[in-house]
């Protein structure tokens, strides 16, 4: 089947078959397609649709393209955690050493920046010589070792998905659902796991804008999961402003051990709040815990006596990272960087915050990609430190821009200060996890 | 202007402004637009539609992305031919030495083989050591020289549409008006001409399947050149079956060269004619003549006389090709091919010939492309011996693939017999210059 004559027919609005997805993703995988003919089918499958059968036909492929984890000789249950992404989302560096604390195995297959939003390797790779290209050996005997590992896709893993994943970020085909579930559930399901779950943000900074495109996005997922029998379940959690404080790779390393080391400010609450959630839900699906509040309890415990802490330090030194960030956090913050004040321009309440347009500026300094290969400087970002809700006077600092030069503040100042929208009157309050989907 | 951004409004339906096309054919010219991106633009652009102000920016774009040819101190008229491509249309290899026979200067850029359809610079490659790859001074050089001269876009010739031209065809987005209108104009109104002569193919192996939307092209072709002061006339013309015998390169350009040698057989007939008519419309538009009559009766006279035969012997010499052929065009036939014969399944008429699928066939066996980057095999092809209206007998041949082996044949044989519709009633006579647009 020639490329042409598969992107056409979807082009063209037809149902593709096994045979022509298949063939499609063996393409990826194996580079008889051109990244142009792949990114061409990607735009028409958006445009024209995926139907259940399609996408079902899609995760087979790019779940059949690789190799599935088989941990059965470890005796503990396998689990994890995705988010579909946002901005200052930084809670898989502590829902996974805080599972393995209290004794899931957590096989993190995790992926890079996506759109306006950061990805877990690039926050990863801030921290000095952390190694998130783990050989799929070196990947089960770390998560063996020390309860879990967090790595990219290797070769073997569903190892179409990579390609389409980077593809996609760079040809705006990201926010469509089927593609979406796939490229979640294709690595997913790679990973051997007995529970699985799912944070979907939804609001002004996630791929779903509306609750409600989250929810569905949320079942499609559950659905793929039960029927390949892993337990799977979703939150829906807000994304209407940047979660925690700071948002830029290193910064974010560095709120996630200032909760590790139970020394969070105010403004990081919410990103240890969700943590906390999301690792009790995988206690519950992984049996370990029977019930909310004693899972809760459970992680609170794990959190407070420093083991979900050392399980990170034990997880660094075994990917080879510099383990004295679990020491001092301040390691994270480069010398070398400015800090700019974002000053409110009006006096009143934080109404809302253009998400997305923080993710963008802090992406168009160099905190994320606008082509796959471009380099990201892991030390440029943003801190939050105005929350929806507060009280703002003018000229009040709204956050700190952490930038190389007055250029790079130049370029996104006003942007950063017009994404926040201040009221005379209070908003509604926000509530941080909406839904639970299963 | 990050190309995600643009990208990401045209699939979701908005108009682009004259900037945000500047931006992406700046993009392609510079490659600041990754390929994946041009390719996921092209796909968003076929689907969600450009109007009649989008593609007069993308025209400008590409127009004043490269150098607009200028022919002023060459006291001649400067005219063209361009066809939107059809399966065994060679017209443009008897169209320019006729048209120079007779006075005109032809600068005539050309594009590879796009889709199923063959394309003038591979057939012109076919011939021993030619050089398509002018340098925009060689290219003037010889049409000053010899009064025509044949090449592929140079660097400085709308320098966006060579990539742009070259992804379409591998990506499906072949086929829609707006793109073929920008791709085709950007070049030609490049060349500096006073009078172009379009020849717009309607049916069976034409991108434009209905005679409705070729009158559509061909209007919006003419349109665009009246705006930009270039005497433009567009036929319409039947390209229900292969032009005249022969579909692959160097069989191309042999029966071109009979024609012009006058040698030319019955099945070779139509190749001429239309040659002939679009010579002549050059020679009225061009003001050489000044009716169709003598027009034609000038254009018999140069092809009668060897005139035409000798310019394209002067231009082949002039492109380093071995102009040999031109005294014997049997040197075009490779020796080492095999002829495996087509034979009818029934008796009765040739009804209809799927002539797309003849292109396809030919492409198949390496007469054409799937990938930009694919090398072709000149000697392919096939010979269209049966014609629509003929009648065959079961058995009877109805044409000859030249092929390279057995593999080769078994590929395409049942392709191609299938192809060849035969019925019991004669078919309505076809028509070949069914409209001219002006």
């Amino acid at each position: 089947m020639r490329p042409q004559e598969i992107i056409k027919k979807k082009r063209d609005g037809a149902a593709l078959t096994r045979a022509e997805i298949g063939a499609f993703v063996d393409g990826v995988k194996n580079q008889l397609w051109a990244d142009y003919q792949i990114a061409a089918l990607l735009m028409a499958m958006f445009l024209r649709g995926l139907d259940t059968e399609e996408t079902g036909f899609l995760i087979d492929s790019m779940l059949g393209s690789g190799e599935i984890l088989d941990f059965s000789d470890l005796e503990k249950p396998k689990a994890d955690k995705h988010s579909t992404g946002g901005v200052g989302d930084k809670t898989s560096l502590i829902v996974a050493p805080l599972a393995a604390a209290c004794g899931v195995a957590v096989p993190m297959i995790s992926g890079r920046g996506l759109g306006h939003t950061g990805g877990t390797l690039d926050k990863l790779e801030s921290i000095n010589n952390y190694n998130v290209n783990l050989t799929l050996a070196e990947f089960k005997k770390i998560v063996c070792k020390c309860g879990f590992a967090m790595s990219g896709q290797t070769a073997e893993i569903a190892p179409a998905d990579k390609k389409l994943y980077a593809l996609r970020d760079a040809t705006a085909t990201v926010e469509y659902i089927p593609l979406i579930v796939a490229s979640i559930m294709s690595k997913k399901l790679a990973e051997g796991l007995d529970a699985l779950v799912l944070d979907v943000k939804t609001g002004a900074g996630a791929f779903m804008k509306s609750e409600q495109d989250a929810v569905k996005l949320a079942a499609a997922m559950c659905a793929v999961g039960a029927r390949r029998g892993v337990r799977t379940e979703a939150l829906i959690s807000d994304m209407n402003q940047p979660l925690g404080e700071f948002v830029g790779n290193a910064l974010e390393v560095y709120e996630s051990i200032k909760i590790l080391r139970s020394e969070q400010n105010e403004t990081m609450s919410a990103t240890r709040e969700l943590s906390i959630e999301l690792a009790a839900r995988i206690l519950i699906l992984s049996g370990i815990c029977n019930n909310l509040t004693a899972a809760r309890k459970k992680c609170e415990d794990n959190l407070r006596s420093g083991a979900a802490l050392e399980k990170f330090r034990e997880n660094i030194e075994l990917q080879k990272g510099d383990a004295r960030v679990c020491d001092k956090p301040e390691k994270m913050l480069e010398a070398n960087v400015r800090q700019i004040e974002i000053r409110s321009a009006a006096n009143g309440f934080v109404f809302a915050v253009d998400t997305k347009a923080v993710g963008e500026a802090i992406s168009m300094i160099g905190g994320g990609r606008t082509k796959t290969s471009d380099k990201i400087d892991f030390a440029v970002g943003f801190a939050a430190r105005k929350k929806i809700g507060d009280t703002a006077e003018k000229n009040e600092t709204l956050g700190i821009l952490y930038c190389r030069n007055r250029n790079q503040a130049d370029a996104v100042r006003e942007k950063l200060q017009k994404a926040y929208k201040i009221a005379n009157e209070p908003p509604p309050k926000t509530v941080l996890i909406k839904q639970i989907i299963n």
